[in-house]
């Protein structure tokens, strides 16, 4: 179907979801998981014909294994789905609400936002996850996947709407937009169409739609965080706070991507990190003074652009700083506005460091892996956002909502 | 002074301002009160100037009206800055927070949105209104107002910038941005610079701005408002509310643009609806079912456009319809999702309405002129948004904010 065609029909669908109960909507997101599981062999079968694609054409083992779908990754979907059911409905939440002195009543109530759209990479299992979140929150969903993954997400919207309809909901609840690189324009300037877009992926994608929607935007996450180890920082704590933002899992936005280290810790400090580093496979890559201090056999010369982008990987830039004026500064400078670490004892350093820096999470002394839906107990999230209108940091399912106001009189008029 | 120099000052004021208590902005905003008050025959002959250029090349009156500075308008701008000091500051409220099962503490924090940029047409006193909300919400603000109102606005923003001055803030919090339409482009491509952009004007320069712009926008409101007087309605309470929602204030997004009649209440309704219209001055363009009823001398027919376009001035449409299915149908098609208002008697019907109506503001038995900032109690106003994301209705100060999450542990790290 033409997207000309596919618009339309997600307004149908979201006028109806927009009135549509809990409760059905709940029986909707267990009928899809039912529809997903029994489909298993017909995803399984799509989803080797994309990885044969992909192996035929070069593709990187990391892309391939983020492409593969196994029972394990459908379980997660079909639980995924399940878990979604489980969750508080944010729509009907009165979010604030008063009386005015002539009797007027005001209530801002939440509401689906309507037609979202989500434009995303590789893997296939974001392909029930939002489809997932956008309906629990009473949304229609337009779903981009990437061509790469065509017959997997094919197979597994096919179930999900099979699992809508079964379950008396609009089955264009759910719709996959297929075509080429012009469809993704349309879609990026379909207003009155889609009321918001969200992109998933590395930041070129992210970058191309911000750049050239028309259409309201939620950019998601490219992370370039920092820890900084403040002169009286727990250096224990500091190390451990280290291994685990850096390597717990390497290829996510919210890893350590920097270390700054302040120069009164740096003797203590620095020798520790670097055997740590060297033990878990990280490469650091060091300013002069870093280097001087760790050794110059063990690292290798930072370049100035590996202060400037994420590394996602098993790659650290690290730094010397003389005060927390330089680390803030540093940190101005290069922040995507992810999440920003202090290890530090001085309650005036944890105060400065959460107030100026500038970005969606600030954290003392813990790793800035928390910084996630699941981990902030949101039991679903759509991505990180580190644009600061609507939504900033892990967006759940309230993020996936508007607010209307609804406002109630006995006949007053304005004087 | 060029624009590309004026984003890294707005920037640095920002960052200043983000860490800047309640009392020194409060006592900045009384400080440029007192410059603008002082500066009065300044701004005065500066908008001397402007009129009389618009004079010149034959701008309406209408045009010339909203250009022109009194004494009056000029105490409007210097109570409306003194107000803003008396209200409560956004900044640093805990949205909401909680302690994870580890022991991380986590808390969601109003803090200012950076540095926004407005966009306006004629009026000079928005430059003042706009300065001091920016100002108290702790932005660094970017005015851009309309080329006819150039010396006006110089003048005000010069006499704000004295205020800063003397209030030991940056005078770069508030900055004038001229040149010609190419500096309107770079304004709105200014990713990393201007963190919102607001359009206040027209329909033309709201999407103009929608879509051309690069950074994030919030879109202020037409109001293309929908009056449905249904089947029970109290029709006096009807006749009330019409004549203040159309009448009051013509030229405003919250008044009421189109009538729609439940075929029940016709007989009863109309004649009475188009008598007082007439008398106040009203043009009522009827479509023939409702011109029926009317008396085709008393009104004048429709055409198609007159029920997609707001009016802003004193005329309406107004239409016959067999039920509020086919109300809802009519305002889902023509709706600018700003106000829309039922009139009626059935708990049922003002159910359905509030419900499924998909606006920002959803009206039971009162004038949309309600729909409004200061009736909303916020103190200040920056514009209606008629999007969803952010910000849907009345803006206050709280939606001239972000929030950032500041999570603070002892240790802890991800398992």
């Amino acid at each position: 179907m033409q997207f000309a065609e596919q618009g339309p029909l997600a307004r149908v669908a979201a006028r109806i979801l927009a009135t549509t109960p809990r409760e059905a909507k709940d029986a909707a997101l267990h009928a899809m998981a039912d529809a997903l599981d029994g489909a298993r062999p017909a995803v399984l079968r799509a989803n080797a014909e994309d990885v044969r694609r992909a192996e035929d054409s070069g593709t990187s083992g990391a892309m391939i294994d983020r492409l593969r779908l196994t029972d394990a990754r459908i379980d997660g979907m079909v639980s995924g789905l399940r878990q979604l059911a489980s969750l508080a409905d944010p729509v009907g939440d009165v979010v604030r609400g008063w009386t005015n002195a002539n009797g007027v009543e005001v209530r801002q109530v939440r509401v689906p936002l309507g037609v979202v759209a989500i434009i995303y990479e590789a893997r296939p299992n974001v392909t029930a996850d939002a489809a997932g979140i956008s309906l629990k929150a009473g949304n229609a969903v337009l779903l981009r996947g990437s061509s790469s993954a065509a017959s997997s997400n094919a197979a597994v919207v096919e179930a999900m709407r099979a699992g809508l309809e079964k379950a008396g909901l609009p089955q264009d609840a759910v719709q996959l937009v297929t075509g080429g690189r012009e469809v993704t324009a349309e879609l990026m300037a379909a207003r009155g169409i889609v009321d918001v877009l969200i992109p998933r992926g590395g930041a070129g994608l992210i970058n191309a739609v911000v750049e050239g929607a028309k259409v309201p935007v939620i950019e998601t996450g490219t992370g370039n965080c920092h820890l900084f180890v403040d002169a009286t920082a727990d250096l224990d704590m500091a190390l451990e706070i280290l291994v685990n933002a850096k390597v717990q899992r390497p290829s996510v936005c919210n890893a350590a991507e920097t270390l700054l280290v302040h120069a009164d810790a740096a003797e203590a400090f620095i020798p520790k990190a670097v055997a740590a580093m060297a033990e878990l496979g990280v490469t650091v890559h060091a300013e002069e003074r870093f280097a001087g201090v760790a050794g110059e056999a063990a690292v290798v010369a930072a370049v100035p652009e590996d202060f400037t982008e994420e590394w996602l990987s098993l790659d650290l830039s690290a730094k010397v700083v003389d005060s927390i004026d330089e680390a803030l500064e540093h940190v101005q400078r290069h922040t995507t506005g992810h999440s920003e670490t202090i290890v530090t004892g001085s309650l005036a350093s944890s105060r400065r460091w959460t107030a100026e820096v500038d970005a969606a999470a600030v954290l003392v002394n813990a790793s800035s892996r928390f910084v996630d839906g699941e981990q902030f107990g949101f039991g679903a999230e759509i991505g990180i956002s580190t644009q600061k209108l609507h939504a900033r940091g892990p967006m759940g399912l309230s993020e996936m909502t508007s607010t209307k106001y609804v406002v109630v009189g006995q006949g007053q008029v304005r004087a």
